[in-house]
């Protein structure tokens, strides 16, 4: 079926327009599967939707990247936008679909499979939809339960997710094989860059062997980390969570004297959650983040600012994202040769709460500290009302690409408008946060931290090249 | 000072731009005053804004309304954007801002004034910042308090506004009289459409006295009922706590025969609370909005599907915003004489559950109806961590641009971005539920309700002239 | 097989003994059938059970109702201590038990069906359990459900009762007669004082037929009205839920100028709930409750009380319980010939709203009057922690019981003891607030309100006989 | 003033009755300084109590320690019971009374707080009511602060203290000398049972100087393991608050393939919380408290109990109180001996997941194990409305007791009823979880555990001398 004379990767779809517009396109079924019949689109007989006049999205519809414009300005990068065809690639009944989900857990991944189940069917009158167990390597388990709104019916007012999850367990051709054995034509893929650059393979090996199927990826990450897209799913009631420690540690550290409360929140390698969680919260003292370089001993250091803050007011609240300050994580690792001890000292919240009383100790200066990791109690929760419509509205977006016969794309918010975005655009780069940008000046405005930067810091090297500021974030 | 010259209401400022560009700007103290004196913003000496290099908003910043587009369309109108510039047109020392709080609680009221005083405070340095007492009539009152970081530290963590807030009370000139007398030239407005129609006409006032007064609308309704903006602050608090009473609505339903929970919800021109908690909760079995017409009787009509939900599942839920039915509501109370029952009557909420009582027991099928009005438990919570910073965000949008010397404007989040609109375009008409829309269609989709639109019924009309589509507002 | 000589109403079991010692015994089965054969207790071999010495209960243990006394005072009343005897007059094989619940929803009654079902099922393999659904009346219906621990394992996480449930609908002999054809052996009836009274018939009913059939009752009442036992399951969490009404009430009022907060907080007979909510929450300036009659117009009445709040203050909360002031309300409705109206005035929060707007209307001082009716978001909360560790044990304690071949019994915590009541010292008469006790002390010192008493009242003919004061209610 | 003859410590004051009858008093201030005037409470003209003819409490009430009797059991011990006094030894006027709080968080501390300064103004007309600031050592520091009701009206709405708590700084001498240069005559001391045992020394020097000084303890352990009483203010709060960690630890583990989840929860000595939690949760299947011994290695330990588990559902969750296994723990460490690394496990939480990961890394069995320690989130909350009655009451019984010249005494839930309990029987010994009595029982039959005895375990030398099983908990 496939032909061989397809190059091994698709190359990007660009669209040209007037006035320097550009569309980043989304493959589609035909672009290596010629003459694939339509159909109707079953909406038109939905008598929910059947009165809906402007319903169906027009072909042309595209969202542009950038919305902070000059009148002179081209009209730069566009992504499709999101929603149901009036023509679709899909017979109802003879889609096959799968869901995985991948990764950590977060708030919502419960309501996305929902939603995916319950769009298929009430939508599309899709009735086969399996449940891939415990994420990529369930495609080659034997382990997969069927999926109908009953089964999912109350789901969405659980966390975790029901069709469990794993991280890893990546074997493209095992995968695609698996698919092609079940008959599967449609796969929803929920998780996050490493997961998106594994639905991206996938993509590329079905399209390679020439089959019709859609892999149509939903970007999963509580760190807010992805690329191009307005927030992830699960982030608001993640930071709404995070409250709830940072308000322990504050009323902590406020009991007793010369006390500081630590929260360490999730964040590997973008500081969202601890910046906004930060901003929301309006009690924390000192806010440090990947992005942002910091150090300890000395003028302008951490070790400084809590001795200042401790004798002016006898108590504050530093929250630290899992990721900052690595590098002096693995300074202090290397000069330890304790193996046993290392595997503890890796977790950055247990480090800094070590090198503080250390150094508190060595100073004679008596402080409490109080430690609260409270990650695994953020990312259970059920997501929230509003996390749950957004959830809604992608698994919904999703679909209708599946069925219209895109593939390769991955559903995404962009400036408030639902979007297919070509997987490469999502996997290129990681979101993080913009030091030299709005949002965290004003975050550094609220706590009072020093800048930790040193005199040397050059800012200048980081500035260029971030299109998507992190001042965009504060949309939700 | 005033120039006798000046038209009695202000025009519309609209500057034109190569491709179709248009930007509907907003008033400028200059307009009318000329030769104004300018300073250097002070925050480029605040450490924490210092390193940021792209913290001043370009002049020529800007964001579009309209952001699905075809490749060939103009560009369209664009709104100016928020955020600090360079000059400002107010010394520091200067500055005597006051703040009003008008209308109903709404989740979020506390941490906007927080963040307007910290944002004078922390930012400018602005010292003086008046609390005006209880809404507009508050200015013609004594009782007013000075607002300062450490009296705001921790009302954003409680619900209603420590300001004291009322309804009406606005008599213009009586206010600018009040704000002349006390030498404000900042005045910072928050309320509804009724509100930013008052602070309208403040502005005007002010303008025809060639005053140097910046006044400042930032929108408040929880209905989000207020057009052009994404969103409305508190909105999403209040769906999320709508949730609570939907759920103890479906506990009830669930746990006795034949049983309706039902629940009303705020909105009483625009039904998007009771939209989005229906989204989000999904155990709605049918949302009544004003914007959606129904009928009691007959085929297709509430009884008929009561009677089927019922028959088939046992139980059901009903939700419905204040505004709905009420031309039903009217012709009910037209035929009822007494007086003393009428006002009772006049709440939906009542008047259906009466209605729909009687219907069955007029039938001889018993039913039990269960009624929960939330309303005062939605309003009075404070807001979640998302409408947070959200309400951050506005404070210091409209705080940079009082300061810039911008005037009759308010600061509103378009597209994800914050901008500055002409009070014109706020007050004009009211956001709706766009129910030929895909945001309605989802809901028909989700309750499985009838449309309740009988075969007359003709949508044509109602589908023109809705620039704003009901979908935009999956944005956060 | 029954007796022909036997009574037809069952006397009271009283044990006496030295020092004035009384035990208020419970009936057993063997009371009406000689002979029967016993079983081993199979505790004894449930690993979790048997290292466990002193886990059988002593046959002498009872428990005092009274734990004020004097040191000369005699024993008093005592009941018999409910948990595990070594012998049990079922045989786990023979067991065919059943479940029901009555009445209005409260929260907890999923966990105690859960524990009967898991405490049957885990404590002694029994397998037979069936659901009864809705309520009494359900007994003489078809629709029944059979219940394993998988089927009720997350139900404690859930409001309602997943048996469905109804007021009324009690006809002895139906229900006796379904009993009997089913082979049911074991009855578990939660639910309220009607409901308890209709056990007791039951109970009578089986006695007369001679049949081994054991009845226990676990009392379900929000409003703590049951006499004898400390507390009511549900009550805590209902205090709990109150606060958040009593919350926005409060900050509903301090927003708005001479702003009235009004709570409905349920309570039929008995305040319990208005009175702890009003002492947990601290916000509430006036509680009314059925046991303490007020008036509304002259000197000491509410009226007089609510304008010198008002002028002092500016807002206030007054919390009232469902059934206070009926005597005034009755009053107001006899003069009121319209039918239609009456039906609405009956509820006493909106009768009492429309009362304080007429007079302040009438006294032209203008008030904003809030009022929330938080019942059924109450009622349908899941229970909390506490309340689930005392349903458990509620249950477990009937179950016990009923294996032990005790009957027509009530499972109650007497004293911080769990204890089998006999059915007539639970329906005699209801648990009420004593308002010349302690505990209303407490709440006019905290609340500041009236006593309303007028001069001539007197209050010496309520202080006798009110054995159980309401300060035992202190004790949770 | 004090009687050179005094012995250095007071003797318990035991009164003997009829049938068994034993009071265990508490001591009062006319027992060392003789014919001290009396006053007639204030409360007599109080209108919320002048109509309350029960409100005082006769002077021969007593509460027996025991409610589980025999119909032949002498009458036992009985302690004083609490509250307000005809007469009282102090005028109002003359009253000056202080505060301390001391020890770890728990929730309420701010509600006994509040209503000893409330309880003092509002029954007493007493004003003069100092807070000494952070705990013991405050005595001896400058920082001190008057309390009046306004200044302490919203704080039951806060968790902490606002008094400030450190741990230790005990100096019996200097804390005595601090209370009579200040002329302070009422000390109410909140806290654990070191604080109670300081109180005690406090009490002793007061009476060996013979100073008319009142000494009231209130008993403050979140970990429930003070004896006598009923249970200690915020356990309710702590138990509730400890299920969030719980379910999100029962999400994780679900989600992913072989997961455990591991909350480690409060509880140095007494597993009470992790007992109730693992109750009232049922998602636990293993709770480890210091009561119970377990061992990790072969037949019967811990890790065959986890991998039956793990290879039955996949998942599981374990409960660890932080006392629990501390000789297993000190086994490890001392085959440790990394200084640096040995600080990090004395925690019990990281050394039992290390532990596990380490056997089942041994073993080639991949597990997740997912650790979560919710300590301060608990600690840290504000009391939920059954604790905030509770420390009411508690503030208001310690209150009456110092006016009335009681002294050396805590105040203390007995049976459901508010007592006054001397020193000693309070600090003699800590109130644990009876591991051979009922609730433990339930426990392992909730959990299905194994009951981690060896064979050669023998209980019986822990079964005597019980007098107070922890079935006596449930009473809540």
């Amino acid at each position: 079926m496939a032909s061989p004379a397809l190059p091994e990767i698709s190359k990007p779809k660009i669209v040209d327009g007037p006035g320097g517009y550009v569309l980043e396109d989304v493959p589609h079924l035909t672009d290596y599967i010629p003459d694939l019949p339509t159909y109707p689109n079953p909406l038109q007989d939905n008598p929910a939707y059947s009165v809906v006049k402007q319903y169906f999205v027009h072909v042309d519809d595209s969202v542009p990247q950038k919305v902070v414009v000059h009148k002179d300005d081209p009209k730069g990068i566009h992504f499709r936008r999101a929603g149901a065809r009036q023509k679709v690639y899909f017979h109802s009944d003879d889609v096959h679909a799968c869901i995985v989900t991948c990764g950590g857990l977060c708030p919502g991944l419960n309501t996305v499979v929902r939603e995916i189940v319950c769009g298929l069917h009430h939508m599309y009158g899709v009735k086969k939809v399996l449940g891939i167990d415990g994420g990529y390597k369930g495609f080659y388990a034997k382990n997969t339960v069927y999926l109908n709104p009953k089964v999912v019916n109350d789901i969405h007012k659980r966390g975790g997710t029901i069709l469990g999850t794993s991280r890893g367990g990546h074997d493209t051709s095992k995968i695609v094989d698996s698919i092609q054995d079940r008959g599967i034509n449609q796969v929803y893929i929920i998780g996050g860059d490493g997961t998106q650059r594994g639905a991206a393979l996938i993509f590329e090996e079905i399209r390679r062997r020439g089959l019709k199927v859609s892999v149509a990826g939903i970007p999963k990450t509580i760190d807010n980390d992805i690329p191009v897209i307005d927030k992830s799913f699960g982030f608001d009631t993640a930071v709404e969570e995070a409250q709830r420690a940072i308000n322990a540690a504050h009323v902590e550290s406020e009991s007793f004297e010369n006390c500081i409360g630590l929260v360490k929140l999730m964040g590997r390698y973008s500081g969202f959650i601890a910046m906004y969680a930060t901003l929301a919260s309006r009690d924390v003292d000192c806010c440090l983040i990947p992005e942002s370089p910091f150090y300890l001993e000395g003028p302008g250091g951490l070790f400084e600012y809590i001795e200042k803050r401790l004798k002016e007011d006898g108590h504050m609240v530093i929250v630290i994202a899992e990721g900052a300050g690595q590098e002096l994580l693995s300074q202090s690792i290397q000069s330890t040769t304790d193996a046993s001890g290392n595997k503890l000292l890796q977790d950055v919240g247990l480090w800094i709460s070590q090198s503080i009383k250390d150094h508190f100790s060595k100073q004679k200066m008596p402080i409490n500290l109080k430690y609260i990791d409270p990650t695994y109690m953020i990312r259970a929760v059920p997501s929230n009302a509003s996390d749950n419509v957004y959830c809604t509205l992608l698994a919904q977006s999703a679909v209708h690409g599946a069925m219209a016969g895109y593939t390769g794309f991955t559903s995404g918010l962009v400036n408030g408008r639902h979007t297919y975005i070509p997987f490469n655009r999502i996997i290129e780069k990681q979101n993080k946060v913009v030091i030299t940008d709005r949002m965290w000046a004003r975050l550094l405005s609220s706590t009072n931290q020093p800048s930790f930067l040193r005199p040397s810091t050059n800012l200048l090297s980081n500035e260029n090249g971030s299109q998507k500021s992190s001042d965009k974030k504060v949309t939700h």
